[in-house]
């Protein structure tokens, strides 16, 4: 097949390298993706059918099993799960939550992952108590038998003044070409997470004791979505508490004003829930498109899996999973027979701290040993203790990695990760999508998701920069995280960027470059 | 006491009539209403504590006793309740929506007013079918028994791009004072609607010959707010069909997309509902300010204090009572003795059709009464047939009626109802509250609520302009309709500009000039 290879020099006003844009392949993967794009019937049985993917739960071993059929279908190779050891399954399947003093209502709830049933329908006095310290459970000790708790403050609503759905202006976009020099990284969260970490475990115990019916907290979003994460009774031997809700905020506000006004509050709370405890596994599920002359070397692109409960993980993150296996279809079926090995990755446990990347760059690349065995059971990223850098086998082999994970957003760029290095070839390749809507390099570092895994051990890993449509304002961690939230065009225009810079960078004769390998303590979280 | 009157000229570039505003009092009013307001503590109790108020439901029985009491607090004169025939009550206790197949979720659901309960939890499979005819029920005969049938279209849910919060801006004021001309009255709406009614009769009667489990419907608000209004069996008669429920778009949707590409869907419904057969009469509460020389004439206000059942009809429409009611307060807590009666009116069933006001004005004032016995159960606003006017001996008495029903925002000024000879009075009053933000007169007209029942028989019934809020976006007939999204500064305003205009009507030389009195035929829905 005859390549037409161009030479872009200047590209965005930043004087590039000499990075080459196979822009004849690239305009293939473009019709590709939007002629034939699979990518919103992938996300809806992602979501629809599948529903929501809460590591280690039925649903999600379902979502495994169909990836990795469906990724076999379309002809990858090397399709596999990869187990890391994670802990406790979990589901639930009812949540009524009734007010029936002083007057009836329903009342929109839903339980904290891994928090336990309420094994029926079980009827509470609702106080509302702060248990924020061991003086605060030494100062409720006794009082709380048979109580619903209310755990929050009442939230602070605020009318809706500004749109719930934003996307990148040109001005916005700009700012983010600036570099901003970050403070030092203090490690002070670190003790605070880990104070808090020892303490969630002696409040779980003490609501447990105290044999209190259940506890309520305020979902931080109001005016309809409902946001809700998890406990951290995944990890075996943490205690499973007592049931834990998260309330609407209008609803939740109502029971704390009723309250805190010296009115009698009862609730009927009736939470179906169940832990599993068979295979204490999760799975990341890996394909590869082989490479040919480089094919030892890796280039990879990857997007967390799983999700929280309450909705379907649309945004965060079955349409990123979609767009990463999309991409791979799109590479597949024209073809191409990539100089490295094109690898994707859906990542699973994302929500309880990158775990399944982290895993996987741990067996594969590189990992962060501790000096001594850890002295208690809190997670790693909460351990301390001086560590180093042991390399794994593939180490050198890892050429780039991709991640989405920002919302469902259209890519607007890329952010280098403080490597400037790859500034210019980004924009080289950028140059061939920027009618996409895609042209921004950003040398800032961005945390919050699985490109740390690679970043924090030295390697090239990258997340895009991504429109934020109402992430923020809805869907993130809500209920209301739904297919029906996605938007079609800007999955297509993914499809088609992801794969062009999988690509761009299985092609290039050298890897993308590397910069210094980060102390522990200076990355982003 | 002293009063301080000024003759107002020219007043928003209007050439007014020698219109005299009594500052002095007026500032009194102001300062009543802004240093010592209870407006809030009113609405908390009629939200939060009474809950949502369906018309002859257990909460709104409780309310209107509450009212009554309070008024009475208050010291103000003949407060009574004030009955007419309306219909059966309704209340529910429990909503849990559960999909069981092909995965399991919990669904966000309530009941539509006057529906059944499910008596127990039900398995039914779910079906999409639209029942729009009666060739559709023909059509569907025999196959629904034991089905849970969605009846809507899946919602088009659009990204949420304009704030979903706005206040009225100049130029929206500015237009608000043009005229527009209204397209003759076109009555295929009546013919249309006495259709829906009489085939809703014959779908309710087909669902529980079938024996259908529930139907469902889409909600009309997405992304969290569930709207929901109620069926016409309140009316004694009309049958109660089987469980309806509405859902939260967003899971609808979910719903019919599995269904449409073939999956078997199984939802478990359980709702516990009730009609109360005691008393069918619903009932207006009633209060006086008496007046002095002209004690015979009256001046009110009202607003409606039933509400749908979801939220707790917070700015549909608690929060105009409470402003209602505090405009009382304020004028009895100055003392003032006005010339005119002042009576406020808290009705009753506005939202099954204008009918506490409507029946209030019958009984008082005037009634448009059919020259002939209906020939038909349907409500009398679908009703054919000549009508004439019929005048009470109240009618030449009422000077003015204002009406608080457009949401909980701030008054901006006042629709004149196309009476354009109150518009110089209007502005001359509206100088003195201009501060508040209330200046504009609209002379069009407005339907849609209560003043329409006095505007109806050609008395001067008058709706105030308010800023929108979210209440189209978010509050109207939802359950986020809750005391969280008021504004106290709003309320504050409204009960020193609704005292105010009252104050004036009462004192002022003549009553309000009236419109011509219109043919039923003539005024707005």
């Amino acid at each position: 097949m005859r390549k037409l290879l161009l030479v872009v020099g200047v590209v965005a006003g930043v004087a590039s390298a000499q990075e080459r844009v196979d822009w004849e392949t690239v305009g293939r993967i473009r019709l590709e993706a939007t002629r034939n794009s699979q990518v919103m019937e992938t996300v809806q049985i992602m979501t629809d059918l599948l529903g929501p993917r809460l590591t280690n739960s039925p649903n999600m071993r379902r979502a495994e099993l169909w990836a990795k059929e469906t990724l076999e279908k379309w002809g990858l190779a090397n399709v596999h799960l990869e187990g890391f050891e994670f802990g406790r399954g979990w589901t639930f399947s009812r949540c009524a939550v009734e007010m029936t003093k002083p007057t009836e209502a329903v009342l929109i709830a839903f339980p904290e992952a891994w928090s336990p049933g309420t094994n029926g329908r079980k009827l509470g006095e609702v106080v509302r108590v702060s248990l924020e310290s061991e003086a605060d459970l030494e100062q409720q000790k006794g009082k709380l038998a048979g109580k619903i708790v209310l755990l929050s403050k009442a939230a602070d609503i605020k009318p809706p003044e500004e749109p719930l759905f934003k996307r990148y202006k040109e001005e916005d976009l700009e700012e983010l070409e600036q570099f901003p020099i970050r403070p030092p990284r203090d490690e002070e969260w670190r003790r605070q997470a880990r104070k808090e970490w020892t303490f969630g475990r002696k409040r779980a115990e003490f609501l447990m004791a105290e044999g209190v019916i259940a506890t309520v907290e305020v979902s931080s979003r109001d005016g309809g979505p409902v946001r809700v994460m998890g406990t951290p009774a995944y990890r075996i031997g943490f205690p499973e508490g007592v049931p834990a809700l998260v309330m609407a905020a209008e609803h939740y506000n109502r029971l704390v004003r009723l309250v805190e006004k010296g009115e009698k509050v009862e609730l009927a709370v009736e939470v179906d829930a169940r832990f599993l405890d068979g295979d204490t596994k999760a799975y990341n599920v890996i394909a590869e498109i082989p490479g040919t002359d480089l094919k030892d070397q890796v280039v990879m692109a990857g997007a967390h899996f799983d999700s929280w409960h309450t909705g379907t993980g649309a945004t965060d993150n079955a349409a990123s999973c979609a767009v990463v296996m999309e991409a791979a279809r799109i590479l597949k079926s024209l073809g191409i027979k990539p100089r490295r090995t094109i690898r994707i990755a859906l990542w699973n446990s994302e929500e309880q701290g990158l775990n399944g990347s982290r895993a996987y760059v741990c067996q594969h690349f590189a990992c962060w040993e501790p000096q001594e065995k850890p002295k208690d059971d809190l997670p790693e990223s909460l351990q301390e203790g001086e560590r180093r850098l042991v390399r794994k086998k593939d180490f050198e082999k890892l050429a780039a990695y991709f991640n989405l994970d920002f919302g469902a957003g259209a890519i607007r760029g890329i952010y280098t990760q403080e490597n400037l290095a790859v500034k210019p070839i980004f924009s080289a390749w950028l140059a061939a999508v920027e009618d996409l809507g895609a042209k921004t390099v950003a040398v800032r570092a961005v945390g919050g998701t699985d490109h740390l895994s690679f970043d924090r051990v030295g390697l090239p890993g990258f997340q895009f920069i991504q429109d934020g449509l109402d992430y923020m304002t809805r869907t993130h961690h809500t209920h209301l995280d739904t297919y029906d939230r996605l938007q079609r065009e800007d999955l297509v225009k993914n499809s088609a960027i992801l794969a062009t810079f999988l690509y761009q960078a299985a092609m290039r004769d050298e890897p993308l470059p590397r910069k210094p390998i980060p102390s522990p303590s200076t990355s982003p979280r």
